[in-house]
């Protein structure tokens, strides 16, 4: 019998006492013994839940107790999850998470701390929510190089761009539809802003290069900046603007991440990932580009990734699980993403009567123009050929082109 | 080191030992210890290649060498492979393979000797090539109920389908330009009447119910049925035709399996997936659908999904693998796929001017007609209701409606 205690009773930490509860009897098949909540961590009580007699106030109960194995952060945020996470490790109990926040800023720590007690720290949830991603990247796909990962990482944001795309929203008209169906928060600034998108590539990056990579190292746009103008003209070049993260590793070994929407061409398979799904590319030198797609999201899926990693922490509490895992990171390892080589979208104001765009489309090397009828007030351009942004933003200056978006194009 | 042995020096064997060579850093990495080929079992000699001096002719060298811990087998069929996996597995040695006919007619077989040796059989190249699938459905998706797996398994079917629909043309064409491009054998058989997808979705339904689902057990229709008239009435209709297994555990714990064309949504995930990629959707009690997408065949994908098991299986010496297994299949577990109710696509020959499909759409509770201007020749119906096969069969009798192809639709 192997106990557990969850610690946060909210959406994810009761999901994942309704998953163990509900699914015992597999659960149990494929754990190898039975897997019983022993305690549930939360400063509210709850006495109508059926799992009220499980509830404790006191974290030191759990720490205490060397019967729990295995504990289920489900808190969130960095701060008490921090103290939380590293304390349970140091009591010789495996952690698991959803939380992509601390995993992002501070998983390094807590590798560093399983390795010393021989514990496990599993984090399957927090990126792609119930989509198996890390576990395969690090098992299945163990023989590639990794080369590159890019995807629709946040549900929410991918849900205001669909509503945008389809309906012909305004960025503020779809926000509201996501706030009001629940998709967005109150304050739904960590999804627009693509903090969390930003958190899901470093685990990413992490995970496929073997370094810690910080959310402070990775530049990071959201889709506030994405208008009205942008859909269409992506739209009338036959493509679409996804909010993508995207992380690789460049030929002198340094790593590059970064989180920006992009124009994707409407053929690719990422362009049919639609409102609140997550996609993740990965691409391996031996395996070419393969997909996971699926809600990235939602209280049972990511409960039920949490449970896989805690059925996984029942049956390595002998035996280490290893591959899981990276060594800190540095800022030497980085590499700057204004240097990557890529083809842009550029939005201009106005159409291209004035001449300007002709100037800016020898500077660039050759561009494809987008007009779009009915929007007059707008004319967007796509460049022929790959340069650095450093270089665009160069030449654009030249031509004295006033830039009102840039995106790069996924080729 | 690890001692590995590579049997089969064909596609997928040269690609094996390529990859470990390859990719030989970050493998030892991974598997905590350098991989080395020991042997290559094939008939022939080569003298060119750069691994000609671990050629060896008689099966009893690798078997007797107490060095070698791992065996990959990349024989393929189901005869000698059948005979040497058994004959390594009693050895005590691990056994990986992409043979997806061996595994599906005998894996129960090489299983129990697996458990008996305390070795593993892995086979995650067996399914989807390259594409991660198996390993995601044990471990990640373990705290779910599997309740449903449905995909495009097979990616020479998935060639010409693609090239019927986008280009018009007929079977036998596309049948050729397939051949042309490699993507068919001389000899088309096993792909295109389906038998590659049914040992696919056999593999699929074993894991997800524990219990081995023999391809006898899986009616399997193939796509030599499928006309353009088809194409054009399901286009028609909003919908694609895409060769699936399916494969599903009904309320009373009974399991159904089988392969046929289907028409699909446009809008659905796995309509998008085209040309030789493959889709495979995992529906779980607690996930939803997932998805899983890429390349299903080619020399590398597999080989590095071969190898991933091999870094699996070196990982494991000491402590058996467990998870990726079931027990012996029976006729009792299953159930007839002949009562499982689904909406109908019926193409029935010239138009609808006689007046009996009006009768017929009475009688089946209302249809959807399909007509095509540019297809005198034929028109079709969707049911609005679902209902089982025979229910169909014995509707469409009472009202003397030849049916011309008949194929579910996945609602």
């Amino acid at each position: 019998m192997a106990k557990v205690a969850i610690m946060g009773f909210g959406t994810v930490g009761s999901g994942v006492a309704e998953v163990l509860a509900g699914n015992a009897a597999s659960i149990e098949k494929k754990a190898g013994e039975p897997v019983e909540v022993k305690y549930i961590l939360d400063l509210r009580e709850f006495p109508d839940s059926p799992f009220a007699d499980k509830i404790v106030h006191d974290f030191s109960v759990i720490e205490n107790d060397p019967e729990v194995s295995v504990v289920a952060e489900c808190i969130g945020g960095a701060r008490i999850a921090r103290e939380y996470t590293a304390r349970a490790l140091k009591a010789g109990k495996s952690v698991v998470t959803s939380n992509k926040e601390v995993v992002a800023e501070c998983g390094d720590e807590f590798l560093e701390i399983a390795r010393e007690k021989n514990v496990n720290y599993l984090f399957e949830a927090s990126v792609g929510g119930g989509i198996p991603i890390l576990r395969p990247l690090t098992s299945c796909l163990a023989a590639n190089e990794i080369t590159e990962i890019f995807g629709i990482l946040n549900g929410t944001t991918n849900y205001i761009l669909t509503k945008m795309i389809k309906e012909g929203l305004s960025f503020d008209t779809a926000l509201r539809q996501a706030q009001e169906k629940g998709y967005a928060e109150a304050d739904p600034t960590a999804d627009i802003e693509g903090h969390d998108a930003c958190r899901k590539i470093c685990i990413l990056a992490s995970l496929a290069f073997g370094r810690h990579v910080y959310p402070r190292q990775v530049p990071t746009t959201g889709i506030t900046g994405v208008t009205s103008g942008d859909v269409a003209l992506a739209h009338a070049a036959g493509k679409r603007i996804k909010l993508l993260g995207r992380t690789l590793r460049l030929d002198d070994g340094k790593i590059i991440a970064y989180v920006a929407p992009h124009l994707i061409d409407d053929g690719e398979q990422l362009a049919g990932v639609e409102d609140v799904f997550n996609g993740i590319v990965v691409r391996g030198n031996a395996i070419g580009d393969v997909m996971f797609y699926g809600r990235g999201a939602g209280k049972l899926p990511t409960a039920s990734a949490v449970a896989g990693d805690i059925i996984d922490a029942v049956k390595h509490r002998q035996e280490r699980r290893t591959g899981m895992e990276w060594l800190p990171g540095g800022d030497e390892i980085m590499g700057d993403d204004q240097d990557l080589p890529m083809r842009w979208y550029v939005r201009v104001s106005g159409g291209f009567a004035e001449g300007r765009p002709d100037s800016a489309a020898n500077l660039l090397g050759g561009v494809t123009l987008i007009n779009v009828p009915e929007r007059e007030d707008c004319a967007g351009m796509i460049t022929k050929n790959a340069m650095s942004r450093r270089e665009l933003d160069r030449r654009l200056a030249e031509t004295g082109t006033e830039a009102l978006s840039i995106f790069p194009v996924l080729d």
